[in-house]
């Protein structure tokens, strides 16, 4: 076995989401929303079926996808792209970022992955051969710690890797940051690979912002979006990558050896998502809005300090100080109170952040209102 | 760009077919089939999407998918398969091979590659950090060189990657072929990745064979099938690995971070696909067969010298003496006769093979007589 993969366990997601089958708990861990698929999507998904074609789309994905790609991001952000030099089609986001650090690294590069990160950053940057390096973010204020950052970059440092909206802290970040981020792009010669997949859940009005926003960078950013957050079908496994056309080009080949295409019938579905008017985006954000505030005021309700939530369907809360140990409090919470939570710690490399839980809220409102009154019983 | 990924090019199937567009020619390159698709298994795609869910299946592959491919391989090659922990269901027979390079593979690793190759084996295997190492095939016989084999081992040699039944050369290798690789699998310590993903479409009431039927090398052999090629689904992207626990373990793994899982919805079709009666699998072929006689016929009746074609979709003809550069020998072929197909030395490394060109006959009959009658009148 290789002795990168041949070490690790399986996800801490399909773990959690097992032990609460086992304890027959609601599961708010992995995240994964009820009841959100927009029916026209799944139509358009059953028409393209019925009609084919089933055989191989091109390689970069359905033009139809990937002009419904560049528009949407026209619509929302105001970006201005190429759909046909500068827009990928990957199945998923997972292989966005496996196509995007096997096509972008060489052995011996450098990766700074802020923490807390999602769990497949590290094994795939070490799998290509290059080395993350860990800049940890943390409370209060779990904001971009500058010179921590500035001090971790090192003439290896070749990209880093950043996730905003932010799973699992529900943060956007601020101008301050973007800017920040982007004058050490320039100076050290980066690259950001950008997970937005979360960035249609917004919420309070508020904006996504994104580096590939910033002229002087644009040409240094790889945007990920997904369709599984966009249209709450995490299972479609129907991703999306912008990047101008140099960074593009080593990302593409990488997806031709790693899945080659993605099924054309979802692709065309997704195209049809994207261009839906602004009322459905619009809506997601108001529903998802809701489920956030009835969970969050929930948690509170029940003692819980709870972080605010800007963006995506996580909310994360204290444990508290008796109960510092995330992980027993994660298994104590699912067989005591029978909800289930993801700990925070999975999240840090070393396992050192073990004063917080995330509560996945993309669930239905009665699934939600049950697992509050279930924790309000238990504490 | 990475060093090796940056330095590629687009792959041949897909510059092939856009020559084809950009001639009007009959596209007999890239191997894809035309009108094969069962009805039945599209309507049970249809009716998953329908019923839901949408959400994330387990990361391995839905129990009936994995239980069918176990009860498949049982029924037509007597297999005795855990489906539980010995199959894992990926995005495409391409996610498969990726998977197992990058879950067994260590950096330094020699892994031998019998050409022709399909085009994303020997990239995908430097990216993994090994080193292919080429074993040529020729004419007359395209049979597996012993001797030539057993000098390519060395102490580094980890594994090696068999393509039966064989694109492009359309053989199935025979059991003296098999029982030699064994050997060498034992003698050596040697893993076997079979891509098997042609297993169905085998001739002429010819059997498939399998080194995983060999009770002394089963646990290590990585056996990987497709959908696609079973269906005539191309584009949806659903296959599957069997392999024992010890070796499926990291493969799932890289798995777990290449794509994570593959739409609930056709493996659920392929699920049933798979628990079709025999009759479909005989129509198959019976079909293919057909259409194997249409175009070998027709190709040798315009004078070209074709092999025999045990199995795949593929036939291999030479080029003749007097146009012996097979590349410039299609492009011919596409702008003066109208019919494109495939210079077999894109799956030699050095390029050295340049002496046959490769037509897929899973089109429709009036496709193949219309390609046979351009041919004709061409030559
Ligand atoms: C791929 S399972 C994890 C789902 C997810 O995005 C999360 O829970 O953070
Ligand atoms: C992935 S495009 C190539 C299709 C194919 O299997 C072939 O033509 O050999």
């Amino acid at each position: 076995a290789n002795s990168i993969f041949g070490a690790l366990d399986t996800t801490i997601f399909e773990t959690m989401s097992r032990m609460a089958a086992e304890a027959g708990a609601i599961n708010l861990g992995q995240g994964f929303p009820e009841g959100l698929e927009p029916e026209e999507v799944v139509e358009a998904a059953i028409a393209a079926l019925r009609s084919g074609p089933h055989q191989y789309p091109p390689m970069a994905g359905l033009p139809a996808l990937r002009q419904a790609v560049a528009e949407n991001a026209r619509r929302f952000l105001g970006l201005d792209v190429d759909w046909e030099k500068e827009v990928l089609v990957t199945s998923g986001a997972t292989e966005a970022l496996a196509d995007a650090f096997f096509g972008l690294l060489e052995p011996g590069d450098e990766v700074i992955v802020f923490e807390p990160a999602y769990d497949s950053y590290q094994p795939i940057i070490r799998r290509a051969g290059a080395v993350p390096v860990p800049v940890r973010i943390a409370p209060p204020d779990w904001g971009v710690p500058f010179e921590r950052l500035e001090a971790a970059i090192t003439p290896k440092t070749r990209a880093f890797i950043l996730n905003t909206p932010w799973n699992p802290i529900g943060r956007i970040l601020d101008d301050e940051e973007l800017r920040f981020l982007a004058d050490l792009m320039l100076k050290h010669d980066l690259v950001a690979i950008c997970d937005e997949v979360y960035e249609h859940l917004v919420f309070d009005g508020r904006q996504h912002r994104t580096l590939f926003a910033l002229p002087e960078v644009r040409d240094r950013v790889v945007r990920i979006g997904s369709a599984g957050k966009t249209f709450s079908v995490t299972g479609w496994k129907v991703g999306y990558i912008t990047a101008c056309e140099a960074l593009l080009k080593p990302i593409m080949r990488a997806h031709q050896f790693v899945t080659f295409t993605t099924p054309p019938a979802l692709q065309a579905a997704v195209a049809f998502g994207l261009n839906l008017p602004d009322a459905y985006f619009d809506g997601l954000r108001a529903e998802l809005q809701g489920r956030r505030d009835l969970l969050v005021g929930g948690l509170r309700a029940a003692g819980f300090d709870v972080e605010n939530v800007e963006a995506t369907y996580f909310a994360i809360a204290a444990t508290g100080e008796a109960k510092s140990d995330d992980v027993a409090f994660c298994r104590a919470m699912t067989f005591e109170a029978g909800v289930t939570a993801v700990p925070l710690s999975a999240f840090y490399g070393k396992g050192d952040m073990r004063s917080h839980i995330r509560f996945c809220f993309a669930k239905r409102e009665e699934t939600l209102r049950a697992a509050v009154e279930r924790i309000v019983a238990w504490r």
